[in-house]
């Protein structure tokens, strides 16, 4: 939407007051189906919703007891800009599962991770500066990006995660064209929106790569401990202290209605780290962070994340089988960890152009193009598995399916002119 | 601190890699004196903790369970980026208390008021922009316009809070200067650090001064219930809708443990706060807001107010009383309510310098300049009178005036060439 558009729409009286960094902002691709999807008889295969109902509450209520029995005051007050102590020496507990060794100096506590990120990419990110995504990649990250004008240059990505070659080739075009790279931003375990894992000889590669080049590593690891059969390589972090910035959270193990995300940095951008979070927010709650630091403190949350292990391994199994069952054409990726499969359609059909007939056949799904900087991404499509029932899940692909083969029919019979073009 | 010096303490291998506002973050005058007020025998006049041990932990507990039973899974979950519906709905009729009538639509919720402040910063707020504030100001305010690399201009403010003549002159200049003004910032009741209430008259003032020249107003009021005798008069954004924006919180009337603050905004500029909350952390805590709601649902919130206020004025009383008993040459404001004592110093007193010898004495408060963003405010100091106990403010006091009164003879002896220079 235009400037003046959006004038005529608002009667906007403070239009010339923005700042610059205020036309950076728009209604995602994901955001705005929400309001669609929200009806019962759409089975949404678009949110990426955790499955909170699995957590047994009593679970919660036995820290929610414990915490104000014994600190209530102190949950109920301001905390510092770095976070409870307490808490951050559990959550290297949690890292040392991934092969992180750590002080809880080093750790940050933030407003989930999305917070880490929009903090640390303030800390970063001048206009027209560089930063190295995979192709496609995490539509929250893409936003804040966007949001400090950075220019997101995607690197090639496969059923191995991101190509160190085509890493690469992307640092030497950068380069050549005389721009900045800030940081490589990637989600290396069961990928939002691929579900790919990278393979652990490419995180070595990448790293190298990386190290040569003094390019600044962004591991962002919400979904590392939702693995399915065999645990993902150990994390980015684990090799290498000094150039790489970990991102975690609480939001899938546990629950985002929490808001409670971490950053392990390294001591200087960590001490900036903590005056941005003070500046943005003066302390994450202190509530929220006390109420999670009990229940892994008083809670089996080692069996906890079993269980949301199985309940996922099973969602993507229905999710699977309803793809080789209903749409055996169309390739898909095989998670074997997360929330999601990212499937790519039969040439010529437009996934952002068919949503609308979707969810008149009652099934919603999140376009392709949203995670993308660069508006490619039309012949994908992201499917979340994480929230609806397995039989739900079946239900909305093979909804999905009549929607993608009615598109396919129309194309066979009156060309792919379409896609040639 | 240069950026050589830091390089040389923390060795930052990616000190090139930082965006030119990162420079803009610095150890705020009040935070890094927390490390020092927290040994037990220091009486601390600095924080401005809200006295959270006064609400009755039932209470809560109540609204813990009845939002569990109900509407846990809810809770737990991902929420909207405008925030719960229910608990602004709840907001309107808290905001009615001052006079103000809204619709639903019109409220964002925030991650404390502080996050409603830095998001709509980063909406108006380009390099070299004119931020309109008190003198003094409060402190979290001064650091958020610094990281937008604002200029902050002080307009002279007595007991009556902000004078409009004094407005009129700053705006005149910054004209003639050929800045940009973008907002006038003000807290108008029981300001931090001042104390000091707009009056009604000048309210009016105030507001059409920014009417005629344009000016959007951002009405910061987390103090306005908590008064003593009489109640304030009307929030601006009673008088004003479209030209005010006003931030309200339960950090102060309930507890800042939870973060969460809300903002009334004109809907163009509401349409870019939820964008712009959605992009920094996606959604404020579902879990924080429904307890807030399930406590203004359930305990008798108003009646918790009062508490409050009888809890404050004892302490307020207990300060005025210590002041005129030790220290009856120094000037101090006489707040109606709210957390803060504002005092004047004689002639020749450095705040900052007597710091450390106030420290030894075993009592800390804030010295004036963190109030300021130019510098000044050497000669003043904040007490906050919200968290130690009456006998404590008393023995606090008490302690400092030995400091003030030795610095004081210090000056008559030795001459006041300090304060002369």
């Amino acid at each position: 939407m235009t400037q003046e558009q959006q004038q005529g729409l608002n009667l906007d009286q403070w239009l010339g007051a923005y700042a610059a960094r205020a036309n950076t902002l728009s209604v995602s691709e994901v955001r705005a189906l929400f309001a669609v999807v929200s009806r019962p008889e759409v089975v949404s295969l678009a949110g990426g919703m955790p499955y909170v109902s699995a957590l047994p509450k009593e679970l919660l209520s036995q820290s929610y007891e414990t915490l104000m029995a014994s600190r209530g005051d102190i949950a109920l007050q301001y905390g510092s800009g770095q976070g409870d102590p307490v808490l951050r020496d559990q959550i290297r507990e949690l890292m040392a599962l991934e092969g992180i060794s750590s002080s809880v100096e080093d750790l940050v506590i933030t407003t989930g991770s999305q917070h880490g990120l929009d903090l640390l990419s303030g800390l970063f990110l001048d206009e027209g500066d560089v930063v190295l995504a995979e192709a496609p990649s995490y539509v929250g990250a893409i936003g804040i990006f966007r949001h400090y004008e950075a220019h997101i240059e995607h690197v090639f990505t496969d059923d191995d995660g991101m190509s160190p070659e085509a890493l690469q080739e992307s640092i030497d075009k950068m380069l050549a064209e005389g721009r900045k790279i800030k940081f490589l931003y990637l989600v290396p375990n069961f990928g939002n929106p691929s579900g790919v894992t990278l393979s652990e000889p490419r995180r070595h590669k990448i790293l190298e790569i990386c190290r040569r080049h003094h390019i600044l590593v962004i591991e962002d690891n919400p979904y590392g401990l939702l693995y399915f059969d065999e645990k993902p390589p150990m994390a980015l972090r684990s090799y290498n202290e000094d150039g790489v910035i970990y991102l975690g959270s609480f939001s899938k193990i546990l629950a985002p209605g929490f808001r409670v995300g971490y950053v392990l940095a390294p001591p200087a951008i960590r001490d900036k780290m903590v005056l941005a979070n003070e500046s943005a927010l003066l302390c994450p709650s202190s509530f929220s962070q006390m109420m999670i630091s009990e229940y892994l403190a008083t809670a089996d949350w080692q069996k906890q994340i079993d269980t949301f292990r199985g309940v996922y391994r099973d969602r993507r199994d229905a999710a699977l089988q309803a793809m080789q069952e209903h749409l055996p054409g169309v390739r898909t990726t095989k998670p074997n960890g997360g929330f999601y499969l990212w499937l790519t359609l039969p040439q010529g059909i437009d996934s952002k152009a068919m949503l609308p007939l979707a969810v008149k056949e009652l099934v919603a799904y999140t376009p392709g193009t949203a995670f993308f900087g660069d508006g490619t991404g039309q012949s994908n499509l992201r499917i979340s598995y994480s929230y609806p029932t397995p039989d739900n899940i079946k239900i909305g692909i093979k909804r999905l399916a009549t929607v993608i083969n009615l598109q396919t029919e129309l194309l066979e019979t009156f060309g792919h002119k379409g896609a040639e073009r």
